[in-house]
Parts: structure tokens; C-alpha cells; sequence
């Protein structure tokens, strides 16, 4: 077993806090965990961003075999935690180890597809327009472009991916990637999962040669050290996925700093999902299995979960949730993540419940943090006469709106807030039904799916986790995918520069056979 | 001779304002122009954004070619405006001919590169990522991305661009690229150049059948009407170029939105310029001829004058000085472009005044608004501890400051804010030292220059016009040059979809002839 010391890891050094300590909890028993940790004190926190600022110029300009080899390094060293990760995974969150087994899997796999994008390029957006010193009225100057990263990046890992949305998550191989350090700032409820990352992440600094301030791992009391993170000035750019109050403070601070800093918040979505009448054509049954396992796996506690589903009204209709209801009335509660966020469940649905109807209840589940499943219901009209029924509600529930026409369904449509997903489930002959909708969802929307549940969200080239505000903070980005990448990159123009003096990627000889755009025309390399 | 009427242009129409009149100005005599510009009240900017949301499915579906020929059609009905489009911009600004007329050229090709832009498609991101229905332990979905426009768009135009920057300037093509219908806010020191302008694109849209609502013009008192735009629900995006008060008044108005939404406002830059040791080898007077000509041409009133210059101390830096002083003492004053701006050069060059040197000055022009140029002087040392120094005035003035070792130049880098240039003045000499202070330049600045002045700003596909605040609001992007248009887009990803619901940009066939990166390797497509 990797012993956990409970301390910070700044900049590859073990760093106590002076600010108290906190426990991890076992959410199954509400037992305390071993080591607590120490909590750094908010003027502890500059230490690791200063090392990050020291370590940027080196490790930006890392050539892209050493970069990817390192990436590659992490999830080798990740994968060789072995059992212990899972077991400590497990015991901080409550989440079942093939869950988490396969959550390890989707965080490495993602860290090698960083590799791979990092070795091909691409997304260094080389652009060279020559010089045309013949050119009338006046001649053109050589000027070429590359995408530079753009700093030190503060990332704030999720409660609810302990893993793939935390130390070594996203946010922190597409900040790698682009060739930010990174400061991630440990989420309280998973403390010695995301020490036992940040050792692998260290160890691979350090086996690969590069400055430690590549990456430090803090621990925090509430909200404090995240802010002052936040407010530093070594800081450029903010990953966080979380709640909406938590990344719009998180915003709010970035906007104040003397310089302001671009903040990638992934907050809240209720992932709609449309049922057209020909999607009642046919299993209804297998439909309604589906929806449930989509509503309630990982205890419903997924960024994509469908949280509001479009049922038309009448007799097919009707089926589908009498379906759902005899499936759900069979399920049982989960253990939730913390304590904390089982009781903003019962919170949330205690206030849907006041407002609309409860249409199947299953079971509690063991211990006090495994709510019984919950399926409401309500008219279009209701729905579209109260906001609240659009706030989500973090965990098994799921609000189904009854609709009569496509009229009442375009309405609904136009008036939900931005999303991380949209789903149509239909049949061929929905099709006038699902194009007249999808320009509306477009705009509302990330992904869009068709004939499948939202949650399952694929790591590859074309994935899109993110979508207009409120899901997002910025919705001209993905959280998810190689994409992500672009988040943590400017670009910059070389005017007429000696070729001795550009930057490798620039140069005429091509070093790195990178794609570049010549004159407008794209030259793919063959890198990679 | 084209009559102007004086209104403003919603969707086609011509709008009277309700709020009172403006008229332009001549700046070289100080008379006001016929006609009287009418002012919309605040109520009334709604038509233009409704209509511009109105437009907005119609325009973003287009095909390619009809998108193309449409911003070629704006760009022969700007040229076929002809002399009375120079005279005009010239009585509202004061700028020659000559000038004039290159800044229509650069106008009109900038759409011309757009179209072949648009026409190519590379812009869309196609991403697609077939299904592997065999892959274990789960199979993988088709996934597709394409990037979508992200709505209307409002634009502010600049004073000293009456042309390139302003009402089919580099923001509006950029935006009616990326297929977002614009509300363009009228810069009230050039309301009749702003109307032709608005009258060609308003024919071309016509002419090319499109939604009316894809263009308005706006006049407007003070700031209400641009920060009702700004606050306007239909609204997804602002382009600005102007002042830093100006621009950070939209950013504030655009994050209180329920909705934010992204500004990208070019705002303030004073284009430092390193000249090196090694750089004072050659001829001097050459040197010092271009320095000058790169401060005074067009009033100094660029984005990219250079506003500060570091020259070495020493014989060498004297006699380069001595060549400025020179020519600056022959030069003479040019009209500036209005009586606001002259103002405001006369109390910042007063200011700069009490706290460095003056070290050369020409002679005033004709009339009130055509000030002398100047030259001030001040040591690294007082460059450094004063940061009064480091604000730019808007016209011909320019700081020299005089630095004596190669730690002193890397000090005063890294205390320089963000700009939009940076250049170096280098001999081969001079390779090591302009190796250490590029890392720094990165940082700091949008283009890096070597051996040229960062005046003229030349619209290509490698060109960057940004740079970290205050140069810009937004250091991922710049606003000249095709990357423009990514400043308007956002991924949209579609999971499962059936062909026959894809948009065309992501079907099987490809039909648009696009560049796709399938499973992450790029195929070039042979559209444009």
C-alpha cells in the first residue's frame, strides 16, 4: 500500500498545512478516514503557483516526444497504483470498484490520447503566409503563427469522478497537454485518492526529468485557498466542473483580478431528452429499462444525467411510464458521494415534490446517504410556467413532462437554459418532428443525441461535454475529448523573424513535421 | 452622389431615431456635415436584434457558395461605391486619400478572403468518429462535430479605422463569415461613411435574397444604445475596437447578463520595440526615418504605433537619437481625427510631460486639431518605477527609453502589460539576447516583429491582432486575419444521429467537399 502522508505535494515536496485538517469519509458508514490531512494556510498557496511560473518557460517548450512520453509516464504510473487506488476510490466515495475500475481506465486512456495529440500537433494551429517581396501596392513580410500555451492553470477536480474528472482528470491532461503546469486544488471529499494520484503524476516528473512545479496538489479549507488560487497572479487560465454557485464564484473572481483570466466552469444541465411518438413504436419496455439505468446509475450523480424527459400524452405515452414506474418502484437507493450532497438531493426533490407529481418512488437504499430513486411528473404548461422545474437536482431524479403537440414541444424547447446535452429519441417517421426541433437544440446544447442516453460520455476527437451557459461558463469549448486542448492555448504571430530565432515548430525545415496551413492551404504533417 | 439618409438601417429599412441628432464633423475645419445623423432611443435597438435573431436559423444553414458570393457581392458594392465613399471618409476624418483608399482595398479584400474562407470550410471543425460496434468492454456510438455560429453578433466600430474597422470592417466579416447576422453600432465621428457602407452590405443582401434582419446599422446617443445592445437576450457575442474604458464598460455590461456572453475588445497598446545593440551597426538614418514614420503616418493614431522604444545607452543610441530629433523637429502635425482625440493626445502628452523628457517636437499643423509630434525620453530605471509611463496616448507621440545592460531590457519586458506587438530590432549579433527576451515576448504580446515596425497590420491567414490584456479582452484570439472567424464559433457534437437529420457540413457523402479529422487524423477536403 502507497502510504498517504496527508500533506500537500507542492512543486514535488511534501508540504503541511497550517490551517487545520480535514478526514476524508467512508459515505457508506460516515466513518472518518485515515490520514487526515492538513489544510494549507491561503499564503502557503503561493508557493506552488510561483513554482508553476518557474517551471513554464521549460515545460512549454517541451519537444513532443519528451511531453508525450511524460503524459504516457503518468498513466503508466497511475495504472500501476494497482488495488490500492480502487480500494482507497471506493472507500472515499462509495462508488462500486468496477465503476471506479473503469472510471481508472477512461482517465489513462485519456492521458495516451493526449500523448497522441501532442506528438501529431495539430494543435499547435501552424499557419505560415511567406513573404511576397514582389508584391504591388507593397510587399508582404514573412509572417507565420503557432498556438502558444498560456500559463500556470488552477484546476478544481469534481466530487463525482474521483478520477476522470479530478487530479489527473481532464482539466489536468488537456492543461499537460497544451503544455500548462497545473495547480489542482483537492477535493475534500476524495483527499487521499487525489494524493495517491499526484504521486504518480510526481514520479513521472520527476523520472522524465522535468521542473516539479510542473504540478502541485493542494488540500484547502472551504472555499478560500481555491479563491486566493483563483486571484493569483502566476494563474492564466481555471478548470473547474462542479456546482453552479461554485463555478460562478469562481468566475466572478477571475473577472476582478488587475488581469482577468479565462475560467472553463462546467456547472449544471438537466439534459433534456425528447421522446417523439414514433420512439413508443417500439420496446417500451427496453426503453424505459434504459431510461432508469440512465437515471440512476452511479446513483444519478453524472454531469449528463437526464433529469428532464419529454413524454407525449395519450395511451403510448402512458405505457412507457407505467413502464418506468414498475422499474423504478423495484430499484433501491445507492450510497451517495457525501453526506452533504444526499441531503441537497432531499432538498431538491422535497421542492419538485410541492410543484409536481410523484410518479414512482423506489426504495432507500442502505445507511443514511442512499435516497430512494425519484420519477416526477408534470404538464408542459406547469413546466413551462415555473423555473424551478428546470434546476437540477443532483442525483436519482428525474422529472418526466407530459407534452400534446409539437407546438407545446418546440415551446419547451426554446425555453430551457443551455445544456451539456440534448436528447431525441425517435423512429423514422419523427423525422420532420427532429429536424424542425434540432435547430432549436443546437443552440441550446453541446451534443446531441439520437436514440441513446446521455450519460457515457466518450473520450475521443469528436466529443463535445459542454454547451452554452449555465451548463458551461464558456461554451465555445469541451471539457471532454482532444478538443479540450484549445482551451489552454493563444495564438501568436512572428513577423519577418530570422528562422535561427522561431520557435521549432515554425521553422522552415519543419523539425517536428508538423500540419501547417501555407497561404491558407493545409500541408498535414506527418508527425505523430 | 449616394443620399444619405441620416437614419439608421433596421433589416432593410430606414429607422428615424427618436432621441435627438448628431451630426458629423469635419476635423480639419470644425464644421459640422450634412445630413443630421437621428439617434434611436434605447427602446428602439430591440427591432435590430429581433430581426438579427429572426435571421439568424436562415443564415447560419447556408450552403458555402451562396454564404461566399454574398460577402464577394458586400465587398464589389463597397468598391462600387467609388469616389464618394473616399470623399466622405475624408471629410469625417481628415484622413488623406490615399490612406483611404488602401483601407478600402483592405476592406474589400478582407471580405474576399472571407468568402474563399468560407468557401473552403475548414473553419467548420468536421470531427467525426465512426462507431465501433465490436470494441470491448463497450462499443462506441458515431460521434460528429462541427462548429456552429453562435448567433447575432453586435459590433462597435473604431474612429481611426472608418473603413477597416468599422461598419464591413474586420469584425462584421469575421462575424458574417462564421454565419452570425450583425448589429452594427455606428462610430457618431463618421455616421455617413457608416451609411454607404451599411447601404452596399444592405444590397448585397438583397441581392442575394437573403433575411433582411442579417445586417442593421445603428446610431445612437453616448453609450445607452451600445450597452443596450451589449444586454440585449438576443445578442451572443460583441466585437469592439476602441479605448480601454470603453471596452471594459461592455466586458462589465456583458458578465451582469443572466446570459454572459463573450466580448472581444481590442483596446490599448503601446507596442514596445526592443532596438539591440547590433541594430545600430547599420544605417541609422534609415532607422531613425522609419521609427518616425511608423509614430506620426496617420495622426500616430494606430493601434499598433510604436508607442514605446528601448534604445541602448551610448554613442551609438545618441547618434540614433539625434537622427529622430531630427526628423520629428521637421515634421509638422497632421489633422487628427476628431476634436475629442486631439484633446485627449494634448492632456496625455502634458501629462508625460512632468515625467520625462521631451526630446524632440515638430510643428502644429493647420487648425485646432493637428498637434505637434513629440518625442520624450526617460531611463529604464524611471520607465520602471513609473507606470503612468507605460499608458498610451492615442496619436504621434512616443517614449524613448534608454536601457544600459541586457538585464535592465529583460527587467523592463517583464513589467510591460499585455500588448498587441512587440518587435525587435536585431543584428545577428544580437541573436543571444533576442533569445532570452522572446520567452518574455510570448508572454506579453499577441505578434513579435523583427526588423519592421508593428504598423501595418497585414490581413492574412497567420496574422494576429490580440494579445494578453489590456491589448485585448481576450488573449485567444485576435480580431484581423481568417482565425477571426473562430471567435464566433462554438462545437456542436451529434451522437448517433441518422444521416438524413446530420447537417450537411457532417453527412457520410460530405457533400460540402469539407476537411474532416476522422479518428483524429486529418483528410483534407478539396472544397474552395
Amino acid at each position: 500500500m502507497t502510504t498517504l502522508t496527508g500533506h500537500s505535494f507542492i512543486a514535488g515536496a511534501r508540504v503541511p498545512g497550517t490551517a487545520g485538517t480535514t478526514h476524508g469519509v467512508s459515505p457508506a458508514t460516515g466513518e472518518p478516514l485515515e490520514p487526515p490531512y492538513s489544510l494549507l494556510d491561503v499564503a502557503q498557496v503561493g508557493a506552488a503557483t510561483a513554482a508553476a511560473a518557474e517551471a513554464f518557460p521549460s515545460f512549454s517548450a517541451l519537444d513532443p516526444e519528451t511531453h508525450a512520453a511524460f503524459l504516457e509516464g503518468v498513466a503508466d504510473r497511475i495504472d500501476a497504483l494497482g488495488d490500492d487506488l480502487i480500494e482507497r476510490a471506493g472507500l472515499e466515495t462509495g462508488l462500486p470498484a468496477a465503476r471506479l475500475t473503469g472510471e481508472r481506465a477512461r482517465t489513462t486512456n485519456q492521458l495516451r490520447l493526449f500523448a497522441q495529440v501532442v506528438r501529431q500537433g495539430d494543435h499547435r494551429g501552424v499557419r505560415i503566409d511567406p513573404a511576397l517581396p514582389d508584391r504591388a501596392p507593397l510587399p508582404r513580410v514573412d509572417i507565420r503563427q503557432r498556438k502558444v500555451p498560456l500559463g500556470p492553470v488552477a484546476v478544481f477536480g469534481a466530487s463525482n469522478f474521483p478520477l476522470a474528472f479530478s487530479t489527473a482528470g481532464g482539466d489536468t491532461a488537456s492543461a499537460l497537454a497544451a503544455g500548462c503546469p497545473v495547480v489542482f486544488k483537492a477535493h475534500n471529499a476524495h483527499p487521499g485518492t487525489s494524493e495517491l494520484v499526484a504521486t504518480a503524476i510526481a514520479d513521472a516528473i520527476a523520472e522524465h526529468g522535468l521542473h516539479p512545479g510542473v504540478f502541485s496538489l493542494v488540500y484547502g479549507p472551504g472555499a478560500a485557498v481555491g479563491q486566493a488560487l483563483v486571484a493569483d497572479p502566476a494563474i492564466q487560465a481555471v478548470g473547474f466542473t462542479g456546482s453552479r454557485g461554485g463555478g460562478l464564484s469562481i468566475v466572478r473572481t477571475a473577472q476582478e483580478r488587475p488581469v482577468p483570466i479565462p475560467v472553463y466552469a462546467e456547472m449544471s444541465s438537466v439534459n433534456p431528452v425528447f421522446i417523439l411518438p414514433g420512439a413508443l413504436d417500439g420496446d417500451i419496455d427496453a426503453l424505459a429499462s434504459a431510461y432508469v439505468a440512465s437515471v440512476t446509475g452511479s446513483s444519478g450523480q453524472l454531469c449528463t444525467q437526464p433529469g428532464v424527459v419529454f413524454v407525449p400524452r395519450g395511451e403510448e405515452g402512458d405505457r412507457f411510464l407505467a413502464a418506468t414506474t414498475r422499474i423504478v418502484d423495484d430499484a433501491s437507493g445507492q450510497v451517495m458521494l457525501t453526506p452533504g450532497i444526499a441531503r441537497s438531493w432531499r432538498e431538491g426533490v422535497s421542492t419538485r415534490s410541492e410543484r409536481a407529481d410523484v410518479l414512482a418512488r423506489g426504495a432507500e437504499g442502505p445507511g443514511a446517504n442512499a435516497p430512494a430513486p425519484v420519477i416526477h411528473g408534470v404538464s408542459s404548461e406547469a413546466f413551462l410556467s415555473d423555473e424551478v422545474l428546470q434546476e437540477e437536482i443532483f442525483g436519482a431524479a428525474s422529472l418526466v413532462v407530459r407534452y400534446g403537440s409539437a407546438d407545446e414541444l418546440a415551446a419547451a424547447a426554446e425555453r430551457l437554459e443551455g445544456q451539456l446535452t440534448a436528447t431525441i429519441q425517435l423512429a423514422d417517421r419523427d423525422h420532420p418532428l427532429a429536424a424542425a426541433l434540432l435547430p432549436v437544440l443546437e443552440r441550446k446544447a453541446g451534443r446531441i443525441l439520437a436514440n441513446g442516453w446521455p450519460t457515457g460520455v466518450e473520450v475521443g476527437h469528436a466529443m463535445v461535454h459542454g454547451g452554452p451557459f449555465p451548463a458551461t461558463s464558456d461554451s465555445r469549448t469541451t471539457s471532454v475529448g482532444t478538443l479540450a486542448i484549445d482551451r489552454f492555448l493563444r495564438p501568436v504571430a512572428y513577423q519577418n523573424l530570422p528562422d535561427a530565432l522561431l520557435p521549432a515548430a515554425l521553422r522552415d525545415a519543419n523539425p517536428w513535421h508538423l500540419t501547417r496551413r501555407v497561404d491558407g492551404v493545409l500541408q498535414p504533417g506527418s508527425a505523430g
